[in-house]
Parts: C-alpha cells; sequence; structure tokens
C-alpha cells in the first residue's frame, strides 16, 4: 500500500505543497543528499575536507535525451569546476555518459565530455561513471579516446560483470584511473555474476589485479567504491602484503553511508574519498535503486536508522 | 519538490496507514491498473470480453533474484491459468523472462517458463516480453528452444533496436508469434534508435515485414502493440493494400491508455487485445517507466485526465 501512498503524493497538488514543509521530510533527505544546490554539494565537501576526508562531486541526472539539456550538463560542470577551484576544495567530479547524452549519439557526447576534462585541467580528475552492460562498450571506447589525450580521466568498472577482468588487462597499458564499484544495474545471468558471493570474490581478483599493476604500469591509479567493510580489510591486508602504502590507493564511499568507516579509513593513513551527489533529479535515481534492488532500500533505512 | 513528498511518502507511517483510504488514491490507481489482486483483473477481463475485447494478463514483477520466488511466480501463472480456463476467458499471458529468474541462470528461468508453457496447453498463448537490450539475445535463444517445443509462445521485439529487422528474419522460420514494441528502456545510441522519428520509421517497416511474411510461412502470427494511431492507421491500409483480412493480425494496448481506439479497433473488425497488469509490484514499474522516460507521465497524465 505504501505504493498507492507514493503515487498519490506524486498527484496530490495539496500534498505537493504542503509536504516539503515538514520537517521530517527535510529530514529525511538530507542524510544521504546535503541539498538539491551547488551550494550545499560544496558546503559539504568543505566540512568533509576539514576532516581530511577529499570529494567527488556529481549532478544527478542520466539518460538525458534532449542534447540541448546534455549540453547544458557539461556547461554546468564548468561552474561546478569554477567553483572548486575558487574554493581549493580537493573535490573531484564523476559524471555519467548518459547525463551528457549518449543516448543521442557517441560524437556529441565526447564533445560534452572533452569540454568537461578540458575544462577540469590539470586540478581535478574527472570520473566516469559505468551504467547498465549494454553501455559498457560504448563507455570503454570513449574513455579510451578521452584517456589518450587527457591525464584526469578515469573509469568505473563493474565486478560483477564477467568481462571486467579483461576490460581492466585491456585499460592498463593506457595507465587508467579505475574505479572499481560492484555495479547496481539489473543484468541477466549470462552477463554478470547472479551470486554475490561470486560478485564479491571478483571484486577481491580484480583489485588484486589493480593493485599488481599498479607497480609496474605508469598512471595507474586504484580507487575502490565500495561500503564492504569485509572487502575493504581485504585489500587493506593484501596492499600491505605486497608492501604498497597505504596513499597509493583510495577508497571511495557515498555520502551519509558508513561514516564511521569514512572516518576511520582516514585516521588509519587511508585515502578515503566522499561522493556527494546533489540536483534535482534524485528522487528518480533513488526509486530506480530501490525498484531494482530491495535490499537498498533495507540498506539505507538501516544506515538512515542507525547512524 | 514532488520528489521530496514522494521519498517522504514511502517513509512516514502517519501517510502510509492514512493515504490508501483516501478517494483520490484509489480512484488514480484503478485508472490503469484495475486492482493488486488476480480476481481484479479477471473481472476487468471479464467486461472486455463482453464488448469483444480479448486479453493478456500479467502478474507484474521482474528482476526477481531469488529462485524460490521466481518458481513461485511460474506456480501462480498455474492459477491464472486454471481460473482463465474456468471463466472461459480469451485471456492470454504475458511474462518476463526476468520475473522467472533469467537474472539467476538461463537454466532454471526456461524450467519456469517451459512450466507456464505446458500449463498453458493450447488453451493458451504464452507472451515472452522483452527487456533492456542485454537481455535480447539470452530471450532469443530460450524463445527459440521454447518454440521447438511448443507452439503456444510468443515474444516481443522493439523496433527501437537496430538488430530487430535481422532478429525477425532469423525467427521467421520457426513460425514464431511476434509482438512488437516501440520499446522503453534507455539504450545507448550505438544500440537503439535515438530518434523517435526513426523508431516509429522502423516499426513500420518491420511491421511490413511481418505482414509480408505472414502469408508465406505457417504459424506466423503478429501483434501489434502500440498507441500510436498513426501507425496503426499505417498498419491498416497497408494490411488493406496487400489483401489481407483484418483478422489476420491482432493490435494490443495496455489498460486504461485510449480505450477510445481500443473499442474502434473492435468495432472495426480488428482484433483489439487489452494488456492488463496485477499485483503489487506495480509501483516501481510505473516509477520506473517514469524515471525513464518522463514523456510517458505526461502521456498517462494526459489519458488520466483526457479519459
Amino acid at each position: 500500500m505504501m505504493r498507492s501512498v507514493l503515487l498519490a503524493g506524486a498527484q496530490s497538488p495539496w500534498l505537493r505543497e504542503r509536504a516539503p514543509r515538514l520537517p521530517f521530510v527535510r529530514r529525511t533527505a538530507s542524510r544521504f543528499i546535503p541539498g538539491e544546490a551547488l551550494d550545499d554539494a560544496l558546503a559539504a565537501a568543505a566540512i568533509l575536507s576539514r576532516s581530511g576526508i577529499a570529494t567527488v562531486v556529481t549532478h544527478l541526472g542520466e539518460n538525458i535525451t534532449d542534447a540541448a539539456e546534455a549540453r547544458q550538463e557539461a556547461l554546468l560542470y564548468g561552474e561546478v569546476l569554477g567553483r572548486i577551484r575558487d574554493a581549493g576544495l580537493p573535490t573531484e567530479l564523476s559524471i555519467k555518459l548518459t547525463q551528457l547524452g549518449l543516448d543521442l549519439g557517441a560524437t556529441r557526447c565526447y564533445e560534452n565530455l572533452a569540454r568537461i576534462i578540458e575544462n577540469a585541467g590539470t586540478s581535478s580528475t574527472v570520473w566516469i561513471d559505468m551504467e547498465s552492460s549494454a553501455y559498457v562498450d560504448i563507455t570503454l571506447e570513449l574513455y579510451r579516446r578521452a584517456r589518450t589525450r587527457y591525464p584526469n580521466v578515469g573509469v568505473c568498472l563493474q565486478s560483477y560483470l564477467y568481462r571486467t577482468a579483461k576490460d581492466l588487462a585491456a585499460l592498463t597499458p593506457l595507465g587508467p584511473s579505475i574505479r572499481l564499484v560492484k555495479g547496481a544495474y539489473p543484468e541477466p545471468a549470462n552477463v554478470a555474476f547472479p551470486r554475490k558471493a561470486d560478485v564479491d570474490a571478483n571484486y577481491f581478483a580484480v583489485a588484486r589485479q589493480l593493485l599488481g599493476r599498479q607497480s609496474q604500469q605508469a598512471g595507474l591509479r586504484a580507487a575502490f567504491a565500495t561500503h564492504d567493510s569485509a572487502l575493504i580489510d581485504q585489500i587493506k591486508l593484501h596492499a600491505q602484503t605486497i608492501g604498497m602504502a597505504k596513499s597509493a590507493f583510495e577508497f571511495q564511499m557515498l555520502y551519509g553511508i558508513r561514516k564511521d568507516q569514512q572516518m576511520r579509513l582516514g585516521h588509519e593513513g587511508y585515502c578515503s574519498k566522499v561522493l556527494i551527489t546533489y540536483g534535482s533529479a534524485w528522487f528518480p535515481w533513488f526509486m530506480r535503486r530501490m525498484a531494482e534492488r530491495p535490499a537498498n532500500m533495507f540498506f539505507v533505512l538501516r544506515n538512515l536508522v542507525g547512524g
């Protein structure tokens, strides 16, 4: 019945006008999104920065199918970069290629991407997020094109895909920046590991591959984007075993999720980064996460309640 | 701000308890989903049947990643088929393979599918819906396997994919039942036509291909699932031009959308079918539709308001 409520809420002018003023609405939202405005995101980045935690900022939006709107996103990131520079924040960017018009065509999308990367110059890295499996080929192709020209661009790989170890091997000669995640889109069993245990095992296998290559390949940078403490411990131990410095790789987590762990990693001397999202498009994003993997809802709720 | 309301609604026990009793909640939902229960769906099917409109029933659910739950869906469709038979309704089934556990593996999914098809026997056709492009290969593979053994199984093809004309050509020798749709998942431009005009043009091209083969290939059955009146007119005219009987193919539309058109097609002597959805999982489905293509929201709203 919760579902009926949500739907009704969307269509009721009465609720639409009144509910945003209710304290619980603001309270709930502010736990994992600092706010809808860039100011909110940068204020959160500044606070984290004072605790020694660097950040990655993303403007929510995906599958934009209007060319002008996609271009607008690229311009908007230019503004974000200017603000980051002015404030002297240790903040990078994360973008989705479908936010830059990938559904409209690769050429235009690449133009938007290149504009952002050039705008970032040497001051900030631009992380390209990975989307569902249909986007992997074209995303890696555009990443390859960008990385050949620019040093400050990274890409995300997903450990639930069978292909990921091979993709990493193929990218390695480029000296890529890789953010490793588990993956959150629904995928068929012929494309992605169905069992969570296999996704985790592959995460660690690819993480070892990444850390192992890092000493041999100039320019390679490894970012482990996971909240899974067991995996984080495995990676820390493995890095120590092969004699890597704590500062040679990094961990990334979402704003508001596992704050204790974010702080602890920083105190231990690891590079701990927090991904901050902002923008008005957060609700579809959130709902899709919930609809795709109900477990996410429990995870978020647990964090909301558990703190 | 509507988004904040929706999110808050989901988490407020106060709203969760009270809102479902509000008249506007029931009114809004009942326009395009007869109800959450099978009884509601079958009652709607019976009413439509009295107006000469046949139906296709689907239990909402997708990307089920629990094997027991996926098997439960297959058993549930067994119950649906029994009820359809008892009531003597001209009702077929539509299922999604990810509802039957495709994300867990093809073998188990096929077992669930075969169980439903066998249960349907000769009395009802089981339509396999098509999902995002990552699922197309495996879905067509399982369809092929099923169609080789059973006559009463159809599959959906999407005109926004570049590959569709080729897929249809490859399936034709099997004597397939094909439901043609435009496609509703976000897809990259290297996989799907980005422009609506091209999707429409390809819809008509594949429709012609389907109708053209129908006279030559035994067992081939064409169902055009679209609300687009321009396309429907084009297809009617083309079928007439090549001398096809009005009853040789069919149109399918969603419950509650373009009712006038559904009735008119029936009165004109065409086979007009309505897809009825039921189940408690309708909200994520609805939200995903909205999140993916905001245009859908306007479409639904326009229909809700315009009747």
